[in-house]
Formats: structure tokens, sequence, C-alpha cells
């Protein structure tokens, strides 16, 4: 199989290095898109999501499927645009450059203009992960909005405890043991049975002190009451 | 040095683990204080925290200092109950029974009647742990809020993040490399620092489209909107 990746970001240089060995690869940068090789299997296009229109604009005439590695582009980008077969190539990860990571954990999400367009893609991606899986555009949407509620938030809210903890004299690493236990906990269970807290408990006392305690703090304040409302919500009724 | 632990839960059991070799243990059933040894140096209270009260009403008299481990229950307890040193002998962490657990990492926060009575329980905190610190009630109460924004409202987050993927046919777990990723982040770069997403980008026409998306769920997208908003003043204004 040859394949040709245009982009040289984190995205790009780790696939290239997932796929040393199994493929013919080809590494081409964005601006020199006259040096694709045109005889390939699949064209992947791994450049930051405001640039792919451009990229796509631009493509010369090429054999094989072209796709993108982007979560949230949808597969339309591609409409009019280029002749024929075309899909979506999305790895689910963050990626550094200089990060060790296994490629074979990663799940990997495919869309395809048809049929067989897809089973390539797919069989591609098989190539680096055992976790590949179809998804439409509407389905890697909902991939992207539960990343932000996962990881974006979450980070978010030890933000608000850090600048919180600082202002009573505490360390916000002393927390860490514990966010740990929480992260390994839902490594087994799901993290519906993994709860823990006054809400869930159905505390109702400890909710109300923690909210007069914040009195002061009007975002941290609505935010608690949101999420423990939530949470209540989710195994009180 | 030698203490004695009232309970049979999952922090006493721990606690007596952590204190073996180091100060002569004795452990006693908070059904049985008449069997408690009067002549020690310290007393600690480790049951849960609505049986507190009860455990000091019924205290024989001891010689030593009389503390309780619980981060929620202010040293106020003890006022009037037990005559002259008492204190708060908190270890801040989750305890399950039968884990293996650094007991030397664990964050243990000291309080005490008087001076001389806090450096002793936290002398005695010092033989298990390097990371002892002085808290007040006032101070434990601001860690036990962080730890429900940190830990229990983040495990909420994942919960509602599983059930709407769920819904579109996708598996939570595939976002668990994600929230590892953004975990380690903040072992070495202090949360605000580590953010990511579409808000700490200001890239608004994303949480529209997001929101947007989310129109039929009012939890979720209630919780979308404040979060957002949240972030785009940490870091936009």
């Amino acid at each position: 199989m040859k394949i040709n990746i245009i982009g040289r970001g984190n995205v790009a240089t780790h696939l290239v290095k997932a796929f040393q060995g199994k493929v013919e690869i080809f590494q081409v940068n964005p601006h020199s898109l006259e040096n694709l090789n045109p005889e390939v299997d699949i064209t992947l296009i791994s450049v930051s999501d405001s640039a792919i229109a451009e990229v796509v604009a631009k493509l010369p005439p090429l054999s094989g499927i072209v796709a993108h590695t982007s979560g949230s582009t949808p597969i339309s980008i591609f409409e009019g645009k280029v002749k024929e077969r075309y899909g979506v190539f999305y790895p689910l990860q963050t990626f550094s450059k200089n990060k060790k990571l296994e490629y074979n954990k990663i799940p990997f999400y495919i869309e395809g203009s048809d049929k067989e367009t897809a089973q390539k893609l797919f069989n591609a991606a098989s190539l680096i992960s055992s976790n590949v899986r179809m998804a439409d555009s509407e389905q890697r949407k909902r991939l992207h909005i539960a990343s932000v509620l996962s990881c974006n938030f979450v980070n978010h809210l030890w933000a608000l405890s850090d600048t919180y903890l600082a202002e009573g004299g505490l360390d916000f690493n002393d927390l860490i043991p514990l966010l740990s236990e929480t992260m390994n906990k839902v490594k087994t269970l799901r993290p519906k049975e993994a709860q823990t807290g006054p809400a869930v408990r159905g505390d109702r006392n400890i909710i109300e002190s923690h909210l007069s305690q914040l009195e002061n703090k009007q975002d941290l304040r609505n935010i608690y009451a949101i999420l423990s409302d939530s949470i209540l919500r989710m195994y009180w009724k």
C-alpha cells in the first residue's frame, strides 16, 4: 500500500511513524503539493482544521482515496472538490511531537464517501491500531463534545480548585493522589457506578454548607450548584 | 509512642498498617470502648463522620491527646467533651481496604487544641508521611470543597459523557487514553496552563455549534454553557 501524508505537524509526524515498515509513506509539506505522488492508494490531509479547505482546493489530480484526519471537520468538506472517493481517518488522541505513544491502542474513527472507500480506510487504520470503528460526521461531533466535557471541563475544574486552594494557603498538588484514584476507578468501573461525594449520597446538609461557604464566589457557586443538582437528578429521582 | 485507634473501617485499618513497627498500636472496636488502653500518647477516633460525636460522648478517661481523622468534622466537636488536649489527624486519600498505598505520599492535615498538642500530632503523622501540614477546620472545609470539584464533579462529567456517547453508539472507554493524558499533564503543569479546548481558544463558533447540538438536553446544555463561560472569563477578560 502507498500512502501520502500531507502535513508536518504532530498528527502527521506520528502517523508517519505508526505506518513505518507497514506501507510505503510519502510525507509532503502542505506548501509543496506539487511534490505529491499521484499514484498512491490513500492521501491523508493532516493539517490544522482551518487549513483543510485550502489544501483540498489546491490538490492536484490524484488516484486513490483522499481523507482528512480531523475530528471536527465534516466529510462534506470534500463534496464537489474531490472527484470520486474521499473520507475521514480520525485518530482520537492528543499528540505531542516527542511523546512515545502505543499506536495499537489509539481509537480510529473512519468515514467514507462509499462503502468500499470506508473499507479501504478501515483496513489502513487496522495496520496501526486494533481499535478501529466506523463513525459518521454526527458521531465525530458527539465525540468532540464528549471530549470537551471529559477533558477540557475536567481540567477547568482542577484550575478552579487550584485557585480556591491557593487562596486558603493550600496546595493543589496534595489532591493529585485523589485525582489519580478517581481516574483509576473508571478504568474498571463505569463512571456512574464510581460516583462518590455528598450529592450521590443525597447529603443536602453538606451541599448547603458548601454553597454558603462559596457565597461570595459567584462563578464557583453556580458551578457547584448546577453539578450537584445534575448528580442529584441522576441518582435520586 | 503508644497510640489507640478506635475503628475497624478502611481508614483505621490503613492507619494501623502505616504505624506498624513505628509505634505501639492498640486497635479497638467503637462498641468496646471499655477495652481502651487509658495510658497512651494519642487516641485516634477513626469512625464514620456521623458516629464521631457518639464515640466522643462515651470515651472513658484517657491520658494523652484525643483526635479524630475526619476531613469534614470541625475540631469543636471535642469542646467541653474532652478534657484538655484534642485535635484532628486527617489523611487526604480514598482508602479501600485491600489496596496497597504509599503512605509516605499521603498528605496529612493536623489541627490541635493548643500548640504543643498540634506539634505532637504533627510528629506522629511524620512517622507515616513526608507531607504533613497544619490546617484549621476552615482549611479542611476548603479541601473538602476542592475535592468535590476535582474528583466528584469530574467523575460526574465522565458519567454524563458515557451516557451521551452510548446514545450515539459510541464507547466511553475510547476516551480513556485522552483522560489519562489530561491527568498526566497536571502532574507537571498547573491546570491553568494545561487548559485546552474551544473555550480557552476563544472559539465561539464551535461553542455555539456544540450548544445547538445539545438543544434538547437541558442538563448537559446548561453544564456546557456555564463551564465554557467560566473558562472564557478565566482567559479572555
